[in-house]
């Protein structure tokens, strides 16, 4: 645990403006406070109760080489199984005090799986997602549902849901996991079970759609034998063909002079629930943005927080003061209340297209679930 | 700040089970994690994930007469004004590492206002409300609206609505203050803006009953000019009376042989938000319960965190492990998932009907509208 | 049944503008259609999609006196019991072919019990309501909890529910009763169950309060034991002191220059149903209305139908083209889409405020549930 | 309009059961009811308040063949334009007094566009659908986005969007609507306006794919651009491609053992609005199901209507006690409350498969809505 749980109560900024002067009195006046545990508002408002969020957690980015080489190394050194049940290497945000969030609620990580691992099964109440940025041959097992997994695929996985990976491939694959463990961490409302150790042979096949997909991956249609609304996604797998037809429709309907794009040269879709349309998770919402070469982003603000991945591209993306060049597999955080713009600049290496790629995950649908949400984007009225 | 924010990036547990052995090979992969602002899941999980909420937060108990005390000698040191806001003292569970947190979601305090004093106008995103054990005197002027405060009357206070309050009587009043500024703060979410310093000769009358409670305090009753649901309740206070009217009603239908109350012997009333039938604030439970006379509580537990003050009689009241004897004012938090009990045992000085009355608020809409609530009462089915 | 179910097709309107010359040919087409029980568009299209509701329903007015005397007669010549069920006479307006439907939605008659009489059980998914013009003595059984009735008070019985009536006076009791039993006949989703042919002498008794209203009767408060929202209210009576102080309540804020009426002169408020704080019944809204002596409400058109009963005072209303006085008592429809204002104008032997309340209930829940609702105000945008 | 307005006030039944005697002094008293626009409540409850559903509609079928032939003369004998607006031939229930109502709210047509053909623009508050048996060559233009119609084609068009169709090709073309013109002919909310009475040439494009497919037409995606909930779908076109792999997955998971189909033998898909996963018009239900060759469904009743369209195969289907032989086109409508169940029985000039695809909508939605709706299913629990 970190030092936060075991410092004594403390008071601060007794010398700033607005405080009372620190007489004897008041000074045996806050040491009754301290012994009784108690703490005044009125040295603590300006930290407690800012005009607008400041964020504890800084932007940052992460380059995705780098993470890759750490996660291959780790592969060779470090075993997979039950017990820390995951070879998942979680972004820290360097404001958060070394704890493994990318942001007070988001955590992100690089997942591994050598060829013929298996992770094995748990639930748990945290919502998790799984998004390939490449690389083949894992299938998560939700449910005993052997799902594939494959570039550009998104894999929604619902809070206390029994899932598996197994890695059918000869080769090792990574791919990034999200979940909101800051969230649940901090309200203290996690659940976890440990499943079977194992999977069975059944669930080792590798079929190319998962019976999940046959099930809800139509569009418009679901099934007559699961009516009603589900709190998470039944769609366990987003394919990127489809993701990628709805980014090029929306920029070419732009072309056409038709409504579809957020702003000018950015497409962006959200990952839904097809039982009531709403975010993929009740927590976390995700999008895929396509950003046209050469377009820039109008800056925006939102309370609450992101984590981006460069799914294809490159171009630069500025989170508040800071301003970085990304490219493909490279992760950064926007922390609450930070305006941020990014523009395609695709390079050499780039697809023809030359578009950027933006996956991203923020937990809007907490705030928005409570009536907190907010948004400014620059220019428009507040 | 805490000290949480500038601890570096730290790698705990590693000689644990489950853990691999610290090879040099793996210290030098565990350097590389912590250059490049990594944390692996497999030394953290235990902590992260739990098979069930761990509370940081402890159980603690805090005295009435102890705060009043303290609240009455601030009342005399520590002016109120803009700046400091509100002369408020908050409980500091001992477990949260000196922040004026009650639970790691949910903010409690005493306010205290003097003979003719003001607390200043502002707005903030927080949802808040006021709870009155005894005293009288002071009104809240929510929106223009002066809204007087008496023993037993609950206040709410929805997100980002203006408000102040004067203390037009001759003795100086206090009350209690529940918020959710520990989970906005954690989020990120909160917005604050000062209002006017001064409230104006208007707003300074003494009404007996608000406007609010004019045209929204009548039962099943709405006006026909404010149709639709809104987040918070629009009724500005729920008197005593009628509080005390509804928990006598339900126990004399439990004497005659009708359902009511929770269990025998138990009573409580939920504060509810007029336009929608849902919590009276859109991320505070607050509910009252009266224990009849030698009554105890089915022991239970619920995912989220609570407060209670005793607003009449006296008994004892046992969170996990520990048992408190309690009376009149005294305040105490049930962390997550610690089952809590209470027994009414009246003493020679409390009233005639011996029952305790325990005011209780909690973050329980936060977990409902995020489908994170659960909820386990002893004997009966998980 | 009606006329219209024996009716052969028909073909109507042939030689009115828009229609095809009716040849040899075309009338041979018609034969076709007939014979194969068709019916074109093109011939029906201007009464089946007009351009606005023109509804089958007139303006008509009925007198309180004498629905009174007829019922006082029916009371002495027709027996209360089983296979009657109840002693009601429905109003029928002329424009609906003789049937029993006030409006083409909505059910309303004046039911009649002497003197030690009891109406048997049943229940039936029509949700219904009883509103108390004068009398007392009457007590509705609802799940066998006695429910009094006296003057103003309005009774909700939602769908299903069981209930009886018994007469504890001396004297005979005339209320009206609310349906929408036209609703359920024309969409053909009623249901109906005999309960016991008589009651209990325990639910003989005459209590002041209800259960219900002992358990739901307190302004914001809910049981904790009863969580959730209901689709009608638990709430089985709304007392007319409540509704007077409501209403009294803010025709004295627009005094004082603050909102809360309607509009100037014009006090309104809606039962709602205190679990989700919607309309007291999932198809029939409920309001009570005040016009303060002298005023006149706007001209206002809504999607949807409308019945009205004089509680108190004298006027004049408006509907369409049709202005009729009314006094206590008397009964009127505003069918769909027809303009309707009020003016109070009050008479020598009216009570001393000389304002007109108008107890009103309309079909609007159902628009509403399928986003066909409509509302204009003369003098507002359309 | 039909008889049933002229009517005047009529008292039946005074010779049955459970009536009064008809005394002289009774049928002064009815005398008295009829002079003032009075019905009693005994003499109509059993038709008024049935135990059941009993539906004035009944069960009947409507031969594809007749129809089309029927429709292809109004081809050549009717023109379509302005004022009788299509050329749409409505089903008439036998049991609904020759109105063109296929079941007391819905109305179902065959209608028909010569090659060239435009059906000018309209809008109104009737929802309504489009569903192709076969042929092509129409384009449907709602809000001037031309959507092309081909075999097994579904196109909701919730109310008030403009639409207008135009015939591209060089042969007529017929496919069915659906809408709810008796349900709101009966509740009377229905609005309607004209609009141009010629799509431009850019409308007249012929587009494989509408802008509303590009947009709304991705697997569990949508739009970031367009936010929120809307009461009807976006979605202008669910396609036969779709619809046919959601069904084959169905029967396909079921013979491999998994859950997916209604019952043995029987899938079926449920047409969605993709911004709340709710029914795809917010007054009607519509699904396509699919009977495996020799399967039959258990008898179902459902409080509401429903019309069939076969889409392929042929059968026999018993709605109450009338059992029919169907084929591909032929109409049949299943009244409230009749059960209703169908059997796959291919005939030799049926495709391979030799299931039985059939197309239905209800009004289930207006009973969910107002909490209104049963089911039954033969041999359940009731």
């Amino acid at each position: 645990m970190t030092a936060e749980t075991t410092s004594p109560v403390r008071l601060q900024a007794a010398d700033s403006p607005d405080q009372p002067t620190p007489t004897p009195e008041l000074q045996e006046l806050y040491r009754g406070f301290e012994r009784e545990l108690l703490v005044p508002l009125w040295t603590e408002i300006g930290d407690l109760m800012p005009l607008h969020p400041k964020s504890r957690a800084v932007p940052h980015r992460w380059r995705w080489a780098e993470l890759l080489r750490l996660a291959d190394r780790a592969g060779h050194l470090v075993p997979v199984g039950r017990g820390g049940e995951r070879r998942a290497i979680a972004l820290a945000n360097p404001g958060l005090g070394g704890r493994p969030y990318a942001t007070p609620t988001l955590w992100a990580a690089i997942q591994y799986l050598m060829p013929g691992e298996d992770a094995p099964e748990h639930r748990h109440t945290q919502h998790a997602f799984r998004f390939v940025l490449e690389g083949e041959g894992v299938w998560t097992v939700v449910g005993r549902d052997p799902v594939p997994m494959n570039r550009g695929d998104f894999l929604p996985q619902a809070g206390w849901n029994w899932h598996a990976h197994h890695n059918a491939a000869t080769r090792p694959m990574a791919w990034i996991d999200g979940l909101d463990i800051p969230f649940q961490f901090q309200t203290e409302s996690q659940f976890f079970e440990f499943g079977r150790d194992a999977i069975s042979e059944e669930e080792r096949t590798t079929p190319e759609r998962s019976r999940a997909q046959r099930l809800w991956g139509h569009p418009g249609l679901r099934p007559v034998s699961v009516p009603g609304s589900q709190p998470g996604s039944p769609l366990l797998a987003y394919r990127w063909a489809d993701t990628d037809a709805a980014l090029t429709d929306q920029l070419e309907l732009e072309a056409e002079g038709y409504a579809g794009t957020v702003e000018p040269g950015h497409a962006a879709v959200r990952y839904s629930n097809p039982t009531n349309g709403a975010d993929v998770l009740p927590t976390i919402r995700v999008e895929m943005h396509r950003i046209r070469k050469g377009a820039q982003t109008a800056p925006r603000k939102e309370a609450g927080s992101s984590v981006y991945q460069v799914f294809d591209g490159s171009g630069t993306v500025t989170v508040g003061d800071t301003t970085w060049s990304v490219t493909r597999g490279d992760l950064f955080v926007v922390p609450s209340w930070q305006p941020f713009s990014a523009t395609s600049q695709a390079s050499a290496s780039d697809s023809d297209s030359g578009a950027l790629d933006l996956f991203r995950f923020s937990d809007t649908p907490i705030f928005e679930a409570l009536h907190l949400h907010r948004t400014h984007v620059e220019g428009t009225a507040q």
